[in-house]
C-alpha cells in the first residue's frame, strides 16, 4: 500500500524558504508570483494492506517523526 | 491562481534522505515500512488567470530554478 504525505507549515508561520524561492523567481524575470510556500512530500510504501490500520500507523509516524506539529500540519493520502 | 508542484527524484536515483527516514521509522518500532522517498512540495500563488499561460510559466520555473532535471522530475497541478 502506497501513501503520500504532504507536510506544510501552518498558516501564519513564516516560510523563509518560500520567500527565497519567490525572490529568486522575481530575479529570473518571472512576474506575478504572489506567494510561494514550500513543504515536504513523502511517499511511503507499506506492507500493511488494511487501510484503517495503515492510516493509524501513518498518523503516528507523522506525529512522532515526520512533522513538527508545533509549526507544521500534515495530510495523508492513501492510494 | 494557485499551483501545486511536486518535485521528486527520478526512479533509480538514490534517495539518502528517504532511506534515513525509513531507518528512523524502523528504530521507532514501525514495522512494514518497505520504501520511503522524499520530495519537495511547492505551492505558488500566481497573478496570472489564464491556465495555459500559467502552466507555461510554471514549466519554465521548474526547468530554470525549482527542479534539477538531471535527477528530478516535477508534476504541476493547477487548482
Amino acid at each position: 500500500m502506497k501513501a503520500r504525505i504532504h507536510i506544510t507549515l501552518k498558516e501564519g508561520v513564516l516560510d523563509p524558504q518560500g520567500k527565497a524561492i519567490a525572490h529568486a523567481l522575481g530575479n529570473l524575470g518571472f512576474s506575478g508570483v504572489e506567494q510561494v510556500r514550500q513543504g515536504k512530500y513523502i511517499e511511503i510504501e507499506l506492507a500493511e494492506t488494511d487501510e484503517a490500520r495503515a492510516r493509524a500507523s501513518l498518523e503516528a509516524m507523522c506525529q512522532r517523526l515526520l512533522a513538527n506539529t508545533v509549526i507544521e500540519t500534515y495530510a495523508i493520502d492513501i492510494a
